[in-house]
């Protein structure tokens, strides 16, 4: 490995290459609860494109396993290395390349962060409306986890986002997929194979970003019902009626407590409710005119205390709104600082949702065990944090959860991706026959196996 | 082939078998221009996914190509048979399965006709947004081409609606990729992977469709401009307003004197504006509410007239709005008629379709052939059709109209697909090393290289 050090030196000089007790503990691991960390023999710091695709052709030669990392906010493991592997740690490739507000895209480096890209793209008036709870998080991770955050509901994912990639092959060869283009129907979409493919196929260089328009009013709505039942059964209702929610979040009992007390919100609720709710629904409306906005923001409270059974309906001062909303993203901290073991995020059918949350329910109650949470109610995405320090039963909870997500027709992460975390449930419970298109399409793209090695798949 | 045929007959019984003499000429193409037809060994209609299974382990057995097919709708070439092989045609299969109103989801065969779904969604106040040209177009073949059609400016095309598959692989195994869940990061897509692979990688046979609110509200703006670099200029700054028009298509003069020649349509252009326009913008906006659909009508029209340029703007009656949409939708068949020999749908980035129209204009003249066209403009999507009988300069024309496109930026085909028409330009053109990864792929899929063989690549 010292020799291969050496050609990575004389790829990116001195300053590009922190070895051995240099290494910050930070790059042993990302934010994934109960991972165990890895140190890696490097950490190589590319500046551009060409460096990438040096430190691919080296380590494919090498047989060195590589993992690219961008703000290690994940929380599946995919940026944990391996034993004997480097990291590409995308911190000094940055730059924000072009704004091009004719085509409305966005050119990026992989390691911009959220909040650095939306800064620059607020005075031109667009917005990129991923917002995962980590506005930390770079873009490059969030196009290999597919991210997706509170916004989905009205925006879609990632992959509905993304148009264009600049990808970095293990034989160090470059390719561009997508473009400036908002749709292609050429030969099998690139694009979309490697967003959501966690590091194993290929690095991302550059990331071109469709841009939406930045509406500029806003509105949140917090409704607290007598009953997680009653709050999940009412989001098929607020979906179809049309007033196209830009957040509808559920958040239970405990995880509200949690939040409030972490961040001092002051939120207006009286006692009684307080001691009457057992679940929260925040629902956010944006418009680009102030009366249609308060029109439907009226139409939403009408829904949500009628029909839909709200104890009552707050419209939240713009503060309080940003701050929960800012506190509902913080919540994976909230769980991890409390010292909980592990989270979810499985993703059901939304309709599926009361189902899933009462099966939840039951498995803690079996287990003895505090599984507790919040979700993107209008995706059926559901976050829990699951409070067990025993890993034995832990696992046996996790396939409780897992497989009770799976019968109801969801998916094991909606967001976070499979990583290193989620791959033994993923390989238990998903087909075979597709796990071996994978283990194909992998191939081909790495017939080597450096890419993040064990990560979705051995 | 005969005890093959046999084979089949065993698997669909005598009615699922046609052969020989009884095959319609129908079969032998689809609505590609300029292509040769190819008249297939049989054509299977199966009943059920176990149908297609059987079909496919027996056709890879025997090494016998297989060309899936809709509706026959297509204009690549992609449901044209090879010699010695079989179609299998999905016209059995045509149920819709389920409308699940609470997920909002509907699950369908993959010989539902894009009308027929319409039809049953309707009722329930639904909308599945992806409407190319032909309504008679299958579920299948919009899945395999990623159609798109003029609606995609609001709600983008087919992959951003379709969220599950289920898929006969060769080998005969049936795989469920996604279900009704909207979003998912649990390994490669395989959903997106399949979606545009135009029946090269496993034949689809359910589908799982995002539904969308029907917005009962709808007004349809034309105005005239004098330039068509007016026209296509005016198109960003129109997507930047915030309307979200649910369509915006350019026609340029030749192309609206045709539609309204055949369709008969009277849309009140004054004479004098009819002669000093070369070019028209349909803008269609549609809203839950009356009043605020009037607001942005109004709106769009002070846009238009003023800081756009145009001409005029005529909001046009219900009646003449759909009538101009549907003619509109169906150019495509009046250049038909009118012998045009060979179409494009080369997508550029919206910026750059004055260049690009331009470019056109100066291949039309110097080859002396009629190019002309409208196009899916809010995508930067250009429908031409190229009117030159000689072969070898018609040739010329696609190449020089195709490289145009790729060096603004673009793709060759936005929405129709490569199929077998635009191969040899895609060949051409394409990246090898992109090629080599889809090589690679189909491979994974289907090593014996019995679906759809010579289609994308060969």
């Amino acid at each position: 490995m010292a020799d291969v050090l050496g050609l990575f030196t004389d790829i990116l000089g001195d300053e590009g290459v922190v070895a051995g007790e240099q290494i910050s503990e930070d790059y042993e691991h990302d934010e994934a609860l109960s991972s165990h960390p890895v140190r890696p023999e490097a950490v190589l710091l590319p500046r551009t494109t060409e460096d990438v695709s040096a430190i691919l052709r080296t380590a494919n030669e090498h047989g060195i396993p590589v993992t690219a990392r961008g703000a290690g906010s994940g929380i599946s493991g995919a940026a944990i290395p391996v034993e004997g592997g480097v990291i590409v740690s995308f911190e000094r490739m940055n730059a924000i390349i072009e704004i091009d507000v004719d085509n409305h895209v966005a050119v990026v480096e992989p390691g911009v962060r959220l909040a650095q890209l939306d800064e620059a793209l607020a005075p031109h008036g667009f917005v990129y409306p991923v917002r995962p709870g980590e506005s930390s998080a770079s873009i490059g991770g969030t196009v290999n986890t597919n991210a997706a955050g509170m916004r989905a509901v009205k925006y879609g994912v990632t992959r509905h986002h993304v148009i264009g990639l600049e990808v970095v092959l293990p034989s160090g060869e470059v390719i561009h997929t997508g473009g400036k283009i908002v749709k292609v129907s050429s030969g099998y979409d690139l694009t979309q194979l490697i967003i959501g493919s966690e590091g194993t196929l290929g690095l991302v260089t550059k990331v071109w970003i469709k841009l939406s328009p930045r509406l500029p009013k806003g509105a949140t709505v917090l409704a607290p019902f007598a009953t997680l039942d009653e709050v999940t059964s009412a989001i098929p209702k607020i979906l179809a009626s049309g007033l196209q929610p830009l957040i509808l979040e559920y958040i239970d009992l405990l995880t509200m407590m949690v939040i409030v007390m972490d961040s001092g919100i002051e939120l207006g609720i009286s006692d009684e409710i307080r001691q009457t709710a057992l679940a929260y629904l925040v629902v956010s409306l944006e418009d680009n005119h102030e009366d249609r906005l308060e029109q439907d923001t009226v139409a939403l409270g009408e829904l949500l205390a009628g029909e839909l059974g709200a104890l009552d309906v707050f419209v939240l001062p713009q503060g309080a709104a940003s701050d929960l909303i800012q506190a509902r993203e913080h919540a994976f901290y909230a769980a991890k600082t409390r010292g909980f073991h592990d989270v979810i995020d499985v993703v059901v059918p939304r309709a599926k949702l009361p189902d899933f949350v009462r099966a939840v329910g039951e498995i803690s109650q079996e287990f003895s065990s505090g599984i507790v949470g919040c979700g993107h109610a209008g995706d059926g995405n559901v976050h829990m944090a699951v409070l067990q320090e025993d890993p034995e039963i832990r696992n046996k909870i996790m396939h409780r959860l897992l497989s009770s997500g799976l019968e109801l027709g969801g998916a094991i992460s909606g967001e976070h991706g499979i990583g290193r975390m989620k791959k033994p449930y993923f390989l238990a419970y998903e087909d075979p026959t597709k796990v071996d298109l994978m283990r194909g399409i992998k191939r081909v793209f790495d017939p080597n196996g450096i890419l993040n090695p064990g990560v979705i798949f051995d």
